[in-house]
């Protein structure tokens, strides 16, 4: 069984899936990257592969389990956590534990092998999004979570062996030390200010040299103090804390603007592996006026100091105000 | 002129280095890992490549900035933050900025281009860190500096093309993130307590199962959640929160554990990359009860999602115990 742990410092908890416990010898070889060219486990016709679909999108009908879907989605087949068993907290001495109880769900964006989700329509771009809101309101349903991570990672990185688009969800019975980090950040300006802190972000940033897109509701935007060269934020410009209560017609606009963005990137960049992470608020914790749900989109870039994540300190050579500058297209 | 910015929702610094800023094409290609066979900048008899040295050891003599050291302390070239120039802090609406004022130096930590810290006699590895102890000694005296960064990433990793055997320092105007939260972390417990929360740590582990190495005053630790497989931490066993205090034979204590741990990481995981960072409090805040010096040790192993750092959110197949085991060497 998994387990959830966390460290007594600084808070942070973290997933140690002992079940799948490596010996060092796993970690000595550096495997090539494995491309099949038949059918993947994700593909039409290879739906028995994978552990029965939670939700998918059928527009012309058709039995689960089988083809006909747009989008897809199922459980894991390697789990972080594990959706069966009790949650049980112990402690020993300093340390905490919860069993590792919660879901890990892949998200299979589209049939086509080879499609790539800013390629797609814009309206099944917003079909993936539903796909995401969809989820999250199920596994609200289950009392024992109190958060689903949606995260995509795109292009060659280590541990991603499956190059169909997908994206993953992580259900989990605790909240994450960066989802509570920034709730922390978020209370305290809105304590001092009685505004929320992204709604100030949104209104400073409005018409600036940061703005990469603004329109039908949504910024996508170079934050003052980025990680990485090309971060970016995407945020909606009226004041939401959840996700899951976005609307259909603003999720078109949303998969408008990501789809956008993310050709930009690709051209702009080169097609940069990337990940993207939504931040929205904990399942239990409607409506707060002081956090507002956001997409991070974080381009993996060669010539980048690896020590920067081990650190947590980062030295980024590329202003935001330049990163911008180049996904708006400006002449230079 | 480099600048350091504010995350306004998290507090984060991170470093804009305006000057070195790169255009979208720097990004796109995939330069191969360039090797030089001649002597590299860091060589003997290269000094004057490198700006003038700042600190060096020359146990037979010689003039500064000529062959004959073992240890040498040179500014980076291509510096992250730059020791001239005045502290500006300046405010933009919700945004917070410092000019780039700091320290950014290399420290060559042999002679002998093709040296491992790990293979070096005792005595000379203790020479290093007390090369990291004189440097952080001598940048407190500038009152412009509230900490100094000293890490080390060893191995092929982006951004690290030279191979020479070389650890860096950064000296800063603020205090990085992540010592701001375990100082916190740390002030909490204490504050409840009464006790230094990694010194109940070091009690907790003593003669356990998480212990790699316990000797002469020094642990080198598994920590109960470790974010990647094989993290360890090495800390001393009696309580100290500046590195800089430490003493002369408590450094060489501290170099033969640390050989030993690091030759033991090389043979069980076949020499993987890794970063080293040394945590140790504020320049200003000497003898802090609630704080506890200590190095972090990172590796870089295969096979590991590369979406954990970007989201913060880890899933280790590793626990912390079986990693432990193994740099035991106990019988499996």
């Amino acid at each position: 069984m998994p387990e959830l742990r966390r460290d007594p410092i600084v808070g942070r908890w973290v997933i140690i899936s002992t079940e799948r416990a490596r010996r060092p010898s796993d970690f000595v070889s550096q495997p090539g990257v494995r491309r099949s060219n038949g059918p993947c486990i994700f593909c039409p016709g290879q739906e028995a592969r994978t552990p029965d679909e939670v939700w998918a999108l059928r527009p012309d009908g058709g039995a689960p389990n089988g083809p006909g879907w747009r989008v897809r989605v199922a459980p894991n087949r390697f789990p972080a956590l594990r959706i069966e068993g009790e949650l049980e907290r112990s402690g020993e001495g300093l340390y905490d534990r919860i069993s590792g109880v919660g879901a890990h769900e892949v998200l299979i964006e589209a049939p086509d092998h080879d499609a790539r989700i800013e390629q797609l329509p814009v309206s099944h771009l917003a079909e993936v999004l539903l796909a995401f809101r969809e989820r999250m309101i199920d596994l609200a349903r289950d009392p024992r979570l109190e958060y689903v991570m949606v995260f995509k990672s795109h292009g060659d990185q280590p541990g991603a062996p499956i190059t169909h688009a997908h994206s993953q969800l992580i259900a989990t019975p605790i909240v994450p030390m960066m989802v509570e980090e920034e709730l922390a950040g978020g209370l305290q300006h809105f304590r001092i200010k009685q505004r929320c802190i992204w709604c100030d972000i949104v209104r400073q940033e409005h018409g600036g040299g940061r703005v990469v897109i603004e329109e039908q509701g949504f910024m996508a935007l170079a934050p003052f103090a980025p990680r990485v060269p090309f971060e970016t934020w995407v945020l909606p410009i009226g004041h939401r804390s959840s996700f899951e209560e976005t609307p259909g017609e603003e999720l078109l606009a949303l998969a408008g603007l990501l789809g956008e963005l993310l050709r930009r990137m690709a051209k702009t960049l080169g097609d940069p592996p990337y990940n993207l992470m939504l931040h929205s608020a904990p399942l239990r914790a409607r409506a707060l006026d002081h956090f507002h749900w956001h997409l991070e989109i974080v381009p993996t870039l060669t010539g980048l100091a690896g020590f920067e994540w081990g650190t947590g300190f980062f030295i980024n050579p590329t202003p935001p105000e330049e990163a911008a500058r180049y996904l708006r297209g400006d002449t230079v």
